[in-house]
């Protein structure tokens, strides 16, 4: 354990440096898949590091989670099974089981080493661990939906950039075994990277969801912590339309509080830009 | 001029910090306002920063230019006096003049420096200047609305952070000599900061333009080299509607074609995440 101020660095490419500011190294081991850390900051709170790559902050991860989670749950009509693959630190699982119609929620996670520095050192989204209806599943995400019988309502994939580990989550044969185990209503939601930095990458997700699944489209939020800021998870499905499908009144009777998302931010955030929309056409369907 | 790699770092607060890899410095000098510089890289093309602040990069000034100059120019029916305050790089300009209801467009920035600085060196944005319905005034903006007779039916404010010369241009002061110098159906834009690092300068803002206006509302746009991406304009109005007031149809029928703005994005833009929202409600004026 470091006591001086000190900076993480994450790099951007050769490009572009994002550096913050560290009180405390709290956790930081090299596991079989990557460096796994866990900082504290004065401004951010902490922040858990995978390969010297920002994965969260506590001060705004509840923007990716609930827009992970609460986009797909809110137009699925009744969504019961969830599987997550990846989202070791929890935050994923948590915005999910506060959905009451939701009975399992599997959590597919690569690497225990994520899981256990988040339970030793971020219980606000590793919270969801001990909750009944949470399987926590340690094992490579590709080898359950290769081998799995269990079929799932939302599928939720939860990764992070295709280097590393998780380099398999953005390749064709993961996705027709996901697509394997989807219930026929069902809906596959997955980090899809940045239009900025990652446009290639962003590109390849869609054409391989594509090939697999007959309604494809693509939403953005604000990510305050991970690089340029606007940020895209991907919405692809047996069918339901994330807009058509979606009513405004269900996010208000469900009483649910949320820091990020609401009615408004879930039709809005299917308005993609001007040059992510004419960049990825050939892949999306037309949701108007 | 330098020559070999090197870095330029901008801070946000003490506790991040964005670093950018710079092949060349172009332009470099102390105003009696700021320190004005521009320099060239591989990834973003050339960047302005004013006293250590990126200010705009070639790669993604279209997102700021065009959410800050068409939200109101859209919405407008039929707007024909623009005054931008600051802007002294010319890409609002730039996107007011394609609007060919615009008669004059009058741009008054207080630093000649950064005016030069892009013209030498930046034409991407600065290729406005010679446009015939350009009035550029070198004059601080503050003196200027106290003392204008001219009356405009859009002003921007395309404001640097409220530190240094920008400071009054987030002052009650200097709104209320706008609304003096605006249209009976006019419509005021400002730069109004990040939802994250900026929170009291943007409650602060709204607060000002509810004292001097009968609608306040705001927007955000992905900011990819501003900190934290998620950025914001005020939208303050003698009674247009952002939203009841837009026709989606006449952006199309513009013919204008827009890198990042459209009618869906438009109407995006004015959805408000929840801690946003509930945060300024009290300065908001309801758009639904």
């Amino acid at each position: 354990m470091t006591q001086s101020t000190t900076w993480v660095t994450e790099a951007q490419g050769d490009y572009l440096e994002l550096r913050y500011k560290v009180n405390q190294v709290l956790f930081s081991q090299q596991s079989p898949f990557q460096k796994v850390e866990i900082v504290e900051t004065d401004f951010f709170g902490k922040i858990l590091l995978n390969d010297d790559l920002v994965m969260l902050t506590e001060k705004d991860e509840f923007v990716y989670h609930e827009m992970l989670a609460h986009v797909p749950l809110f137009v699925h009509p009744d969504p019961k099974r969830v599987l997550i693959i990846g989202g070791g630190d929890g935050g994923t699982a948590r915005e999910v089981l506060r959905h009451p119609t939701v009975e399992s929620c599997t959590l597919v996670e690569i690497d225990p080493v994520v899981v256990n520095a988040c339970r030793a050192h971020l219980p606000q989204t590793a919270c969801s661990f001990e909750h009944p209806k949470l399987q926590l599943q340690i094992e490579d995400g590709v080898d359950f939906v290769a081998q799995t019988t269990e079929i799932f309502d939302v599928v939720l994939v939860d990764s992070t950039d295709p280097v590393g580990p998780a380099t398999p989550l953005f390749g064709l044969d993961f996705y027709r075994n996901v697509v394997r185990c989807l219930a026929p209503n069902g809906i596959v939601v997955s980090q899809a990277e940045s239009p900025f930095f990652f446009a290639p990458m962003q590109l390849k997700l869609l054409e391989i969801l594509q090939a697999c699944l007959p309604l494809v489209s693509l939403y953005n939020y604000g990510n305050m912590s991970y690089p340029g800021g606007t940020w895209s998870f991907s919405f692809a499905s047996q069918g339901l339309h994330p807009l058509a499908d979606f009513n405004s009144e269900r996010t208000i009777a469900s009483g649910l509080d949320f820091q990020y998302y609401n009615g408004a931010i879930h039709q809005a955030a299917f308005a993609l830009p001007s040059f992510v929309r004419d960049r990825l056409l050939p892949f999306l369907t037309p949701l108007h």
